[in-house]
């Protein structure tokens, strides 16, 4: 069926008898706007992500499932940085015409499938006719008490830097998507990232971040966040980044500068925290009940930031910082990268 | 300036440096997510609207101001529709790379002014590069006491349907953008409407109207809503439709059937509601406090759909409902309109 025998009204008639019911909806799909009741004494965090077709994903390399679950699972990820429970999302999509009904049944059901594992009710959005290819775009509200929300303005002087899971997957995911390859741990990290919801909310709810951040752009570009908001720099030791066996073999076969994907690939949508040295035992313990791998890759330190040294323990300069969208002339004029302190 | 020059994180910085500090925001643009801070013993109200160039827009036609200014208008107009006080916004932009950061600038001038104009605080959104046209995506947030929030699905058997300012302007507008016409009332409202906010929340917490929709899509389009959510009829007198005195001019000397703007035009963004009989003085009262006027148009009626006058006094049936992204099919199947009760 094409969308313009079901009509946009149809389409939202079918999204709207999915939707299930779930914890603050009065009234979801179907008014002018979503009705929601906030948890008393709780916080809302908000945040809006947008996929566009031919920048964010190639639908010749990702099927419509998938599709619709990472668009929601990168804005769960944003909430887990925060650790915030997620509770409701607004779908909006720009449509090219001509896109089979089908394949907005099938990319819904992913959306949906994601919601209902986080308990998150798609409560609102929009959809209109794109001219161009398909645009998405996502708004997620969570919840948390406003005491245990963890920044990324919030890391101190002596504070050990870990991220959870590996690095550098879901680039070579990328990869090897655009070499042929349609199966694969990378593969499915690149299409179908799992957002550390859970590990989020316990850290934040145990107070054993001091700031938080999800690895979107890159783990440099994103520690360079962290740092800048919070006025430290970092050292890192990058023989300790954490790295699937996938990727290590990719490493060891792969080209010149073996250290890009891990540092500046993007899309890992792990968690990197700051936490003092004294409470690891605790989020290694905690992380574990989550079933998270935690690794230590640095620590916080004075000045400004980051200085690394390589597999051999020789200082490392990057080729390049992590993902920008229209370019790198910010991140490369301000050269906050390598600033050896 | 090209936007390649300035890069993503300039640009957001950028915005984050003209966003304003508002009620309820606890941390706004540059974390993960935005944390909110919900009013005790209120509802929030959250909706969102997307804007497609060549769809909803022509940049040819439209200048970036006031374009930013639209885009913030249908969301609030959304949010007024429930009576809800907006407090929040998210703005997420798919860009052409090619677009002057002059044009930006003046986009998210234009959007903050609205913003302003509306004591709305803009707290985050996502930029990314659009391989096609330039795609808006913003979420609105507001609030009210639940008991206070209009919907749509609550109009009674004898209650008044009753529409604020004129209708058609907005429809009339875009024809004559088309035609070369720079100026003019009809135009302006098309490329700025404001959205009736005001009105929307003295109705809401007054307990005046029982149901409200704004008309965006077009009144019959946006009344059956209301008819077929709570399940009555509507009956029509189109001679006391209100019409700016250019609308009116233009439907004396235009085409085949001049009550097509009017009906069926959209982008009205004014208040479409029902309201009980004896409701009337004081309606017609409290919307004078905020300047606007309002109409009685027609009456709920026991059964379905809507039967309609011209203003002859004969029965009409109207030649389209109103705009549906992706066709008519849905609304041209279900004839719920004209269905003589």
């Amino acid at each position: 069926m094409k969308l313009e025998e079901l009509g946009e009204f149809g389409f939202i008639d079918r999204l709207a008898g999915q939707a299930k019911a779930r914890t603050g909806v009065v009234l979801g799909i179907g008014d002018d706007a979503a009705i929601l009741a906030p948890a008393a004494g709780k916080v809302t965090l908000a945040t809006s992500d947008m996929l566009v077709e031919g920048v964010h994903f190639d639908l010749a390399l990702s099927d419509p499932r998938t599709l619709g679950r990472k668009s929601l699972a990168v804005n769960l990820s944003d909430l887990a940085a925060m650790g915030a429970q997620p509770r409701h999302a607004l779908l909006s999509l720009a449509i090219p015409p001509a896109l089979p009904v089908e394949f907005l049944d099938a990319f819904t059901s992913g959306f949906l499938a994601l919601a209902d594992e986080f308990q998150v009710a798609l409560v609102g959005g929009d959809t209109c006719a794109s001219r161009g290819g398909l645009v998405i775009s996502v708004t997620a509200l969570g919840e948390q008490c406003p005491g245990l929300v963890v920044r990324r303005s919030t890391a101190r002087v002596g504070d050990l830097v870990l991220v959870t899971g590996t690095l550098g997957d879901s680039a070579l995911g990328l990869e090897l998507l655009r070499q042929g390859v349609r199966s694969g741990r990378s593969v499915e990290r690149h299409l179908d990232p799992l957002p550390r919801v859970a590990a989020g909310i316990r850290l934040a709810e145990a107070g054993l971040a001091n700031a938080m951040i999800d690895v979107s752009d890159g783990l440099l570009a994103d520690l360079c966040h962290v740092l800048d908001l919070s006025g430290v720099g970092a050292r890192l030791d990058l023989s300790r980044l954490p790295l699937s066996a996938e990727c290590r073999h990719h490493l060891a076969t792969g080209g010149n500068d073996p250290l890009v994907l891990p540092l500046a690939g993007g899309e890992d949508y792990e968690l990197l925290f700051t936490a003092a040295p004294e409470r690891e035992a605790v989020i290694r313990s905690v992380l574990a009940d989550c079933g998270v791998q935690v690794t230590v890759i640095g620590e916080i330190i004075a000045g400004a930031g980051v200085s690394m040294t390589d597999l051999a323990g020789n200082p490392y300069f990057p080729a390049r910082l992590g993902y920008n969208h229209f370019g790198i002339t910010r991140d490369a004029a301000s050269s906050r990268l390598p600033e050896v302190t």
